[in-house]
């Protein structure tokens, strides 16, 4: 455990002091990094695939599921991609541009200047791209990260942060600016949410788990991102086809990402309609519903449902449903299960839209459109470094400019307050 | 304990409810019941002194400090000021305002709303004004607050949110936007500080303690305010006419408030002419110095100073005192014992002033100016809830804006993602 700790904190203090002087570098610099940090993940490509093959046997070894095997995978394409999207990030804005300067009669000049946060933090699962997407823009916006991803991709981890780190070297920054923890049992992750005043920001990226363990232990700043409880209401008023269509996008496209919709509220007068026909379209996927006793005297197909049903973020081929009165037992019953994430209603009703999307309280509140847009790609932020489920700092899909702060830098002659 | 704790739920649970009909208000409601808040002050006049006059019997009888007793007592002058800064809060631009709309190519349209946070809590000590003060900035943001007020004030407080309901009650709004924690010990602040769920943010306004406790045991969010420990930096090349006007107005203007400043850095250079000049300069206010070796040299009055005065906030007519070889060494001073609150330099070289401000870490960095100066009106802000030390979120001072987040309204037509 100390001696984890004392790894951590190392790396932590090695990028505070490696941060100072990436914050003040102009945005042609930070872009020309960006783009050395692309050709070096293509020059060390075939170390990177070899640490990555590594990483791969283990994983076979341990028999992970499928899925994570599949995201644990670099191909010489996948680095392509991962490159292409580094080289996309300078075209973006640069995040530190814009400051804003007025005088006051007491003779200052205040300037509201953009600056990076300092040190950014994350932690993350099996996703050796996260790794270069993160240290990418944590770049971008002048910011030093600590990076700890997991274990299953430590290989990869190493071999790619060895490749971006020649970038920082290229342009005579410090390397320490982007920093991997080695370690990646759990201590390492709970020394990383102790290290108050080195760490300005601890972005999880991961499980439930993973995100309330940070929320409840961390002694450093934490945005949470990513559980996504998310609701589609259909009103008596909806189009049942639009509604179709709509809910089967919102749960079925892509049923394991936090924007994937977990229950289905419907009203009374359509409940009869519309269940049917949402059952049909989604057996493909075998869909499993768990309902309440109105939708089972519908549909007994479904299962019973129970209260830990409708706070479940399923995040599979299963959906909680419950038929209900009216968008105001909709609204109460969104307030009580709600992660504050993604939550919609279709309806032709304007106003029974608009007291919907008024009351609800959610980062993203949608109108007969799919909860699965909620995206920083979607939302036309061209980046995302997470989706922020909280209300300070950053809400909903996170571009770069959460990634920054404020400090305002006072000017005068001799200026004293009266 | 448990009897506090459900005190304190029920109060944020109503204020909760209360909150959706309040944030969805326009500027004009808003502002109308601002209004009616000062008049029903005004017109409770009476109630509201003697419901103080109690509380100053009772710190009277408790032999609370004078400076306490004072930021107390109410008067017919303290009211009406009090009524006057709330009217001013109509002047100013409705935080609520100024949205975004973009359409993607996908079919949706994505409206960035600015909305309240929804429930603000506030934990703060015995001073009346910071009741009516809060209130009335949460009222013009939109947002339902909870209220803990020391226990010395605790008679004034129940008059005052009477007071300020009744403006609720005459625009038909539910009066438990506006709550007031009757429980004053600790156990009502510990309470509130768990309430995850129910309060949106939480701002502690009070003493080192206070906002230490609520980092470490707070589990809904916290913003950190108020923690100073400010450094004046004089340089080799400081006009020292300028550089004691400064300084002296840092330190002696206001010493307990948390922009004051706390430690003097002066360049090698100019020490043996600037200090015994300071020194004379303070008598009036009897300022008592802490130097270490090189300030007791020269200056023989000056105690010495330990490792622990340069990390003490003394709010009083105490100053550290530490000479210096560079402004690199300034730099590293104050990287080491900061609290990121308001930092200056005093000098003629621009180069020097530009590493000092790029490199200091803080919400407010001064050249050649008082750090006095953070504050909400002096930056021209309008209206201040406190001051931020934290990067996220809102840093130095905060306004009306900081009492807001945003929401995604996003439309479509069926959209569904592909």
């Amino acid at each position: 455990m100390n001696k984890i700790f004392e790894e951590v904190k190392a790396l932590c203090q090695a990028a505070g002091a490696a941060a100072p002087a990436l914050a003040l570098t102009d945005s042609e610099t930070r872009n020309r990094i960006l783009l050395q940090m692309a050709d070096t993940l293509l020059g060390e490509q075939t170390k990177i695939l070899a640490a990555n093959a590594q990483d791969l046997k283990s994983a076979e070894k341990n028999g992970v599921p499928a899925v994570m095997f599949d995201r644990l995978r670099l191909t010489p394409e996948r680095i392509a991609a991962i490159a292409d999207a580094i080289r996309a990030l300078t075209k973006l804005p640069d995040p530190l541009c814009g400051q804003k300067t007025f005088t006051r009669p007491t003779g200052i000049t205040v300037t509201e200047k953009k600056v990076p946060l300092g040190v950014v933090a994350i932690i993350y699962e099996a996703r050796p791209n996260v790794t270069a997407d993160a240290a990418a823009l944590c770049v971008k916006s002048g910011n030093a990260v600590v990076l700890r991803g997991g274990k299953e991709a430590i290989e990869s981890n190493r071999a790619l942060v060895t490749a971006l780190k020649q970038a920082l070297i290229a342009e005579g920054l410090d390397p320490n600016a982007i920093g991997l923890i080695e370690s990646t049992d759990r201590e390492s992750a709970n020394a990383l949410m102790q290290m108050r005043g080195l760490v300005d920001v601890l972005i999880p990226r991961g499980g439930k788990g993973l995100i309330r363990s940070c929320v409840d232990n961390a002694k450093v700043p934490v945005i949470e991102t990513g559980a996504g409880n998310c609701h589609v209401y259909i009103d008596k008023a909806a189009d049942l086809d639009m509604a179709l269509a709509v809910t089967v996008n919102a749960k079925c496209q892509r049923p394991s990402v936090c924007n994937a919709a977990e229950t289905l509220l419907l009203h009374r007068d359509i409940a009869a309609e519309f269940l049917p026909r949402f059952y049909a379209a989604t057996r493909e996927w075998r869909l499993e519903l768990h309902g309440d006793e109105a939708t089972r005297a519908i549909l007994p197909e479904a299962l019973p449902a129970t209260e830990e049903d409708y706070a479940t973020e399923y995040n599979d081929y299963i959906m909680a449903v419950k038929v209900l009165e009216s968008v105001e037992e909709a609204v109460a019953h969104i307030a009580r299960y709600t992660t504050k994430h993604s939550e919609c209603i279709i309806t032709a009703d304007r106003e029974a839209a608009d007291y919907f999307l008024g009351m609800v309280d959610a980062a993203a509140v949608y109108h007969n459109a799919s909860t699965r847009f909620t995206d920083g790609g979607e939302f036309g932020l061209g980046a995302e470094i997470g989706i922020s489920t909280q209300k300070l700092h950053a809400r909903g899909p996170m571009g770069l400019t959460a990634l920054t702060t404020v400090k305002y830098v006072v000017t005068g002659n001799g200026a004293v307050r009266k």
